[in-house]
């Protein structure tokens, strides 16, 4: 085992194996507790009478708006959709907000504004919140932590370790929208680009799904992509995934930055996604069920669970396969 | 009303006027619902079958390491505490973590230990955790958001809504210290100082409290310090507060920092106290109860809720009068 870096990185925060290993060595080595399973997004905690599922985050984006969102709501769909996709209702948020010395209020407010009616429309609540302020150049504006908590609202068992090697893989929509996004909005590529984030609650997808007894595990592939979500599967499982490259869906638009700039749509954050694992013989009945959804129209199947070929495969439109690797430097930081 | 600045400042992180304004027109008026009250440190919440308690807070101290304390073993005991002075017993604990690029590991190791010995010692769980990292320059090597959740221990009813005109107002302990250790790790005044921070769970006092009929109020006195908290009363009360000096207790090396470079403890915060407002005719009781454990041995009456001089006095020891003003510049910011 080699040792940590003497200094933190940003591939430390980019949801790949530097950030693994930085969790599992200093984080979940001090902190373990029967409890705390850092593999999963969202922790079930016994109740008396009931189950409450709890989840955190933090939010760094920068810029702080973009086209189709920003901080603020970014924050409250990233804390719902954890929560959504471990079978949970979401119900109560905490929000802590730091704030750099000399960030507009104007801008503040849209951010607080938009927030409010993200949680709104969701139908929860922040029921707490604290704020801090550090002095100009120790922040970048603002950022946001979140803390939301949950019922659960199924008792079909979901996780990675009821994944079986001839399970479907399915994504609601189309991948990487909010990575591209927020590249946009941020870098001078002299773009204007018609990309907007895909940040939306995806409770009404995992809702769909609840019923389907071969349901395995959802995730949303956020930072690090869906390739990092199958690795994820990978590593926990030991099983191989392939995946199609033609049945991926990708958006144009999405499609012709990555080609011009040189990223990869698999490897970037979507925020209103959710990719499943799921029984094959169930998989056309789950898939019907999503495209009948506004938000899963474009959803589909994309791989599958394979014993054979323990690696993350990417059959190529062309018929070749590509390895996916494990994400080691973080291709787009900053985008949640 | 006057109109919110253009720009976010340093008092908007305060705990002040300043503060109360930022929250007050921003957050609350936002975000508000019939469960986010922004007046108290925690939050009660119908369960089914049961209730339960949750807080959050963030954490921007610098440094990040002082005689007492760090960063780390601060979240926990500031998240702890806001559960047990609402008359809660803590249970589990999300974590946020916010690195700088470039911060040094193994003053993270250092931390992250703090923390985990500190939860281990308080017999609470943290449970989920997200870690951002930022760019240099971007950050103070790390910040820390953390949500507390807990059980409601009393069916004692508590809040300023039940301090009456005549209540006695109890300290745990002596006053600034936390403050007045990080400034002095902080700032190159040339004193040594034999100042610790008094960073501690302050559980084991409030639960000492939770069976006096009388008790009305708990509350730590973090950012802003006793007069912050005695403001907050007089605020949502309408009643005032006369305060003896005489009878705080501030520890000898705390009063000559303060005498020496012109702070007031009365505005400096502690980590490890509890003010308490309690009916007169159990006062005594409740003090003695307070002095009987290790943390309480210094414990005072410091002064009374009155319904005749609608503001926050000091009584000074020589017989005059000072009229404690609310905070709005930040005497010492960036101590939690």
């Amino acid at each position: 085992m080699t040792e940590l870096p003497t200094h933190i990185s940003l591939a430390h925060g980019n949801g790949g194996c530097r950030m693994r290993e930085l969790i599992d060595r200093l984080f979940a080595r001090y902190l373990q507790n029967p409890l705390l399973d850092t593999q999963v997004d969202a922790t079930r905690l016994a109740w008396p009478e009931d189950e409450l599922i709890i989840t955190n985050d933090g939010f760094t984006v920068q810029p702080l708006e973009y086209p189709g969102g920003d901080i603020g709501s970014l924050a409250i769909h990233g804390t719902l959709n954890d929560l959504a996709v471990a079978g949970a209702i979401p119900r109560y948020l905490s929000l802590t907000a730091i704030l750099e010395e000399g960030l507009e209020t104007a801008l503040l407010e849209r951010i607080i504004k938009s927030m409010a009616a993200t949680a709104l429309k969701n139908n929860v609540a922040v029921v707490c919140g604290d704020t801090k302020v550090v002095r100009r150049g120790e922040g970048s504006g603002l950022y946001l932590a979140t803390t939301g908590i949950g019922t659960l609202a199924t008792t079909q068992p979901l996780g990675t370790e009821y994944i079986q090697a001839g399970d479907r893989v399915l994504v609601s929509g189309p991948i990487g929208s909010h990575g591209v996004a927020v590249l946009l909005a941020r870098e001078q590529f002299g773009l204007s680009g018609n990309v907007r984030s895909d940040a939306d609650s995806v409770l009404p997808l995992t809702q769909a799904l609840l019923d389907y007894s071969g349901l395995r595990f959802m995730r949303d592939p956020t930072r690090g992509g869906l390739a990092t979500v199958c690795h994820d599967i990978h590593q926990s499982t030991g099983l191989g995934i392939r995946l199609q490259e033609a049945l991926l869906p990708v958006d144009a638009a999405v499609r012709s930055v990555c080609d011009m700039l040189g990223y990869d749509p698999l490897y970037l954050a979507g925020e209103g996604r959710v990719v499943a694992v799921i029984a094959a013989a169930q998989a056309s009945a789950a898939l019907e069920q999503w495209q009948s959804l506004a938000q899963g129209q474009q959803a589909a199947i994309i791989g599958t669970v394979s014993a054979d070929n323990q690696q993350v495969i990417l059959e190529t439109a062309l018929g070749g396969e590509r390895l996916l690797q494990q994400l080691v430097d973080d291709p787009l930081p900053r985008i949640c």
